[in-house]
């Protein structure tokens, strides 16, 4: 049974391909674009291959760049004592959104998951131990994500960087702002009481 | 604040554009796409492209096709003499997909709807009437969506359509198949009652 022509077909199995976009989706964004003006269409045509194409790695710190360096590791004004290791390059975005951290980044792109079959070797491990061997740094922040492979991935690299003497720190877990103590799930309460801090002045 | 280097803010936005896709979820998908390999992403627009270029309106009944008549109007197996009117080619998809239906189609690509500045002369129903004045068709079945303004687009081409002797019916209210008495809305329910049919046999 042919529900769509060839071309549309296509788009839609294109689509589909997205992370998130399912069957449905996929034909209500097909039958959007279809219905949109020519020049939208090329217009993202254009975004998608020229992102593609300009932009790489960092040679540095692996975050996604169109320059390299990238515009974090170019800015002396930023801290160069503090690194900050995260999963993806969308987490670094996340931070820089907080303001709070003026620091350099590590965007090891991934995390190691044995039954994903992606060990130490497949993440940018081995460059992040080579920017520490400069002597210059002198924070290991670990953020990455607080799930059990995110975790595994601190401890394993907490092992391997704490004997350079360099300081490891591990983001905290707790509440969110606004979060409610009811509807917590007790092993975020727990950590939250156990990373309590006394209230000064 | 740069977050994002520019080929990919402008990809972001770009998809940002797309019914349905928030900032976060575009944020998702074009991370997801610089991830993906080279011929991936060049393939999605160039599906993109294609489909843009290859996919037009059939001249008889407004679907969406890459031939003109399209294949369910070039299709002679077909019951000529019915012509199932729908709001938007994933109707036809969507009714296709039910195998129930064997007729022709007609996309209005709309409904009428006066806040929004839609009126009939935009919809295709100029080209419908045409269609209906060949003499051959007998029904007319009016699968406009069973909200306000499907069912206003309905009562509209309804009264212009009995006029010249054709049966003009309404797909059915009714519950869902497998639905749940308890958990319908009272107006669905009331329409399911009102729609009663007797049990054959």
């Amino acid at each position: 049974m042919i529900y769509f022509a060839d071309p549309l077909a296509k788009l839609i199995n294109e689509l589909n391909k997205l992370p998130g976009i399912g069957p449905k989706t996929a034909q209500r964004l097909a039958f959007h674009l279809l219905n949109s003006p020519k020049e939208e269409v090329i217009s993202l045509a254009n975004a998608l291959i020229e992102a593609k194409e300009k932009i790489s790695y960092c040679s540095i710190c692996s975050n996604l760049t169109d320059m390299d360096p990238c515009w974090i590791c170019r800015d002396e004004t930023r801290d160069q004592s503090i690194i900050c290791v995260v999963e993806e390059a969308r987490d670094v975005v996340a931070l820089e959104k907080t303001r709070e951290y003026k620091g350099l980044y590590h965007v090891l792109h991934g995390t190691i998951s044995p039954v994903d079959g992606i060990g130490p070797e497949d993440l940018k491990i081995k460059e992040l131990l080579d920017r520490l061997r400069s002597g210059k740094v002198k924070e290991l922040v670990l953020a990455t994500n607080l799930s059990i492979e995110g975790e595994a991935t601190a401890m394993y690299l907490a092992k391997l960087v704490k004997p350079l003497g360099i300081k490891v720190t591990r983001i905290a877990y707790g509440l969110p702002v606004g979060g409610d103590l009811e509807y917590a799930d007790e092993v975020t309460l727990g950590r939250a009481l156990e990373g309590r801090r006394e209230i000064e002045g």
